[in-house]
């Protein structure tokens, strides 16, 4: 065990990912490092974030910026969901303020070509050296992420971002093994990412399914279930102590379902209650979120009277690490979520 | 009662409407009428649905198009849920393909004033116009439909389609008295709009609340329920044995609460099955929904295998009125709607 596993092995969002009591609630933001952080702008440049991440020291310095600036309780690494697709050359690319892009989108079962199975050491090795850069300077843990194989897939099928996912639902149905083959890879894909990171020195780990909340239960059921199952099956298996985190938006009908994939801990957006999720898949669940991002775009007291109805909806439950909803939006006054860290930080110190 | 509406008393629509057994299960789609449809554009010129309406001649044929086409059981008015606020001067039109925009959005108490009170008769005299032919030529029943507070004035406070209604939701949370009062408004706006039409000749009506699934159950609670459930209950009260329909898209997490505001019937989109709906809400519950849009955009047999698994989530039950999730998008083959209806008329004929 490196040193700095050892002095994160405690920490306060390690300790409740486990659902054990700790000294305060921990609290962390999805995209927490970004552009609604001046001292990003300043140093991050233009361009894609598929190129930013190239530079290590770009990178880690970007993910250290939130965690001095906030406090908040865990980092987490600055990347994206299509570094593995972009890395094995499947020809996808981030445009800044539209998102992933892909000229050529995966249609037919010759793309699978354009998508070999991803390896980490040699094909982002810049990443792993952010990784171990930031695992030996920080004083909290580091997350990894990967995205889940839906929702990567869906942008490689759309070939951009979609709000109804009408091809990839197409391609589920109509063309099962084309999809089945699809999900597989980028389920290697995933599995290789993450345990990548974890062995350079992050501690715990979150599949993003952002958009898997635009499917019916049935479609979640048979064609995208057992490959987010598969990942956590096999994080478990190499990484059996690294606390996952298994998060969705707009996945209220799907609650259950996700749950079962065997994640630690199941990422609520603000449509669900903690109260309601508790209820629903048992009274030890971890959970984490889910203060409505819109609340923390306003002014002080609007987002902490927002946080403290998400801490009263917890009642005190020791597996909960505080967070938005969903990501940090561009707009946000960063003194708000420093509000809100200390906010929290306070009201659950024990 | 004018003998259209005798003609329609039994209509399979409003007999499963109120749970009871049909001939067959009735079928319409949201959004059947417009850009999906050749004959559609072939009459239908450029510029504002808000101009087009103002032609009752026109407005009827095209709410007349699908009957003719597809053998649907009810029509649905062509119109669109910002009629009433534009008709009294709000300033709000329909930019094609984009939405409702307002140039001056709704974002202080002095704009109260833009937004009097709706008077059907003298403000749009134009649709009830075209509800008198509808209810004199149809041979089915037509429904007339308004906007729900909260999705209209997301529009009006927003100036544009928003997909997370920050500003709104600032509102709500920030200046509920401003906002409690748009909110009555606009409930007085959607009643007076329903009643107007009811009494031309409308059957049944469905209250849009189609983004209210973007609210947390607290949020819907407090700002966005009384003013539901306050159209409902004075339709109710002037309309007793009209048939109502509440419909929200994403808003499994809100199902409880949308039922509880009094509606009929509750519309369901894809994700929330009708097993779970008649679980949570009550067995004999009466639905309308739920194909996954996204399956009528392929061929035939994908939809036809999507609208199986629809009717056999229903089980046969009385009470289901079968529509899509949403509404018909503008690329749909007007084919594959067709042998829908075909189909789920044949499979449930009794």
């Amino acid at each position: 065990m490196s040193p700095a596993a050892q002095d994160t092995a405690l920490s306060p969002f390690l300790a409740a990912a486990s659902g054990k009591r700790t000294t305060h609630t921990p609290v962390w933001f999805m995209r927490q490092a970004g552009r609604s952080l001046p001292e990003y702008r300043a140093i991050r440049g233009e361009g894609s974030i598929l190129d930013a991440i190239k530079q290590p020291r770009l990178a880690a310095d970007i993910t250290l910026q939130p965690v001095t600036r906030y406090g908040v309780d865990a980092a987490v690494l600055y990347s994206d969901i299509v570094v593995p697709a972009h890395a094995v050359g499947f020809g996808i690319d981030v445009a800044p303020g539209t998102g992933p892009v892909a000229e050529q989108p995966f249609r037919v079962h010759a793309d699978l070509q354009r998508l070999r199975e991803f390896e980490p050491e040699t094909d982002t090795p810049y990443v792993l050296e952010t990784v171990r850069m930031l695992a030996s300077e920080l004083k909290v843990p580091l997350l990894a992420f990967a995205g889940a194989p839906f929702t990567v897939g869906s942008y490689l099928v759309e070939g951009k971002p979609s709000r109804d996912h009408l091809i990839t639902k197409q391609m589920m149905t109509t063309e099962p093994q084309l999809w089945h083959d699809l999900m597989q890879r980028l389920a290697q894909h995933a599995v290789a990412s993450l345990r990548s990171q974890l062995d350079a020195g992050a501690s715990a780990y979150q599949l993003f399914d952002s958009w898997a909340g635009n499917l019916t239960q049935d479609q979640y059921r048979d064609a995208v279930l057992p490959h987010s199952t598969h990942v956590f099956s096999e994080l478990k298996r190499s990484h059996p102590h690294a606390p996952s985190i298994h998060f969705g938006v707009g996945c209220d009908h799907l609650l259950e379902l996700m749950h079962s994939a065997g994640a630690t801990v199941i990422g609520l957006d603000w449509r669900t209650s903690i109260t309601d999720a508790r209820t629903r898949l048992g009274k030890d669940t971890v959970v984490q979120g889910n203060l409505d991002p819109s609340l923390v775009q306003s002014d002080v007291a609007t987002a902490l009277a927002g946080a403290d109805r998400v801490l009263a909806d917890n009642a005190n439950h020791s597996g909960h690490i505080f967070n938005l909803g969903h990501g940090v939006t561009p707009g946000v006054n960063p003194d708000v979520l420093a509000a809100v860290v200390q906010h929290v930080h306070e009201r659950t110190r024990s």
